[in-house]
């Protein structure tokens, strides 16, 4: 039964799965959006946020990397046996990450471009076999070319995540984490405010961009569903059409990380 | 102007934000619940999950403590030269935690019935002068209360969250995170499910409530908005009526912490 917004006197945030066929590499990324755009009957509107997910993203960029094409450094032995991971998978994880914090089974903890991630966003998850897929080469960048895409096509300010799913300190399961943005703010700056007693706020940021791919998770999910975008409507999310990027910080400044690798 | 469901051929996840006046000590969560969704003009639906702010929650529950009770014991003076927090407020973290991990400035790293929470999740935002709100007691039982009352009355199966914000590692600003659930499967697995190309999943879980959690803060800010509810529609949750807790892990097998404490 649809709902009846009328009923009701606010309007909620709505969140969209879009569906596609099996993406592939080298193809349009934003026909692909277009089309499933096209199938669900909907248009975009002005304050729109698109998520798109990163592993769709990066095998049409051609990210998708063959295991038998990798030469093995002379490190990657060393991590292999501490994580389990094939030799190669580790060889590709050295190549595409700034740092590497340590590992357990399973995963090397990296640093990409100021990101952390597992495996530095390496996944053999979604890829053919004996294949693993990259993270896009610049994600904020190619969220910015479909900001710009859509407005060129469609005439609306529309911004634009890349989303990938991620653990959280001593969690089970995955929620969702923006590894680039372009088209509004990252982060909300809510310094200055108030709270309920008219003090100064101490929480002061949101990061609307984690929020959001958090969010599209629940109508993505990270299977076989292929459902690589959600588009994400009503939501506090300020356009912008400058903005580019994600906003991480250093490890000093990490509630985690400056206490715990310090210890 | 409102959205217009019929014009697409996917229901779209729908979430409310709904508004209540200022929450006082020892007022009843529930009486406030069914008036801010009165107001709304909305009902409950089975499958339908709630978020409710912890600090309203708490605040109902009588978790208010003014600083001027607290007796300072050995080891706040400690903590307050490392964070810069008030030693009184210190205390309270230590009684309230399980863990200390550490600190940095502004901040203690703890660990609180198995979740892993900054200062114990006390917090002097959205508190009375001179006081703090400290975590409602048992997260879970007030989110399983709420489960029992809603279905009393409105004899409908809906899940609840008891959400707080929180930084993840290395990211600017906050995002959501269940701190207790009941009503539906927290956490999905999907393990045995297979990926597009149909080889195992490699992530199978997906944190549910933390994902609901998150969402909702796009709708009810961290300020003073008075909205200390959210309404989620058509997620993918699993209603489950004797599920009661949120899931977390040892440190051991955690990404995070299994690497960056033993180094």
């Amino acid at each position: 039964m649809p709902f009846d917004a009328s009923s009701s006197s606010i309007s909620p945030l709505m969140i969209f799965g879009l569906k596609s066929a099996l993406i592939h590499p080298h193809d349009d990324i934003f026909n692909i959006l277009c089309d499933s755009l096209n199938t669900a009957g909907l248009n975009f509107e002005d304050g729109d946020v698109l998520v798109v997910a990163e592993s769709a993203l990066a095998t049409a960029e051609n990210r998708v990397v063959s295991l038998d094409s990798v030469r093995l450094g002379a490190v990657a032995e060393k991590y292999a046996g501490l994580t389990g991971l094939d030799a190669r998978e580790i060889e590709l994880i050295l190549q595409e990450s700034d740092v590497v914090y340590g590992g357990v089974h399973g995963v090397l903890l990296t640093l990409r471009d100021g990101l952390l991630c597992p495996n530095a966003g390496i996944d053999n998850s979604n890829a053919p076999d004996g294949s693993v897929i990259l993270y896009p080469e610049d994600p904020s960048k190619s969220a910015q070319q479909i900001v710009k895409s859509i407005f060129q096509k469609f005439g609306k300010q529309v911004g634009v995540i890349v989303a990938d799913s991620r653990t959280q300190p001593l969690r089970l399961g995955c929620t969702g984490v923006a590894i680039g943005a372009a088209g509004f703010d990252a982060v909300t700056d809510k310094r200055g405010e108030k709270d309920l007693f008219g003090k100064p706020l101490h929480i002061t940021r949101i990061a609307v961009a984690d929020i959001l791919a958090s969010a599209a998770e629940a109508v993505m999910g990270e299977c076989g569903e292929c459902v690589p975008f959600a588009l994400v409507r009503n939501s506090f999310a300020v356009m912008n059409p400058e903005a580019i990027g994600v906003e991480t910080i250093p490890a000093d400044d990490c509630m985690y990380l400056g206490i715990l690798k310090n210890k």
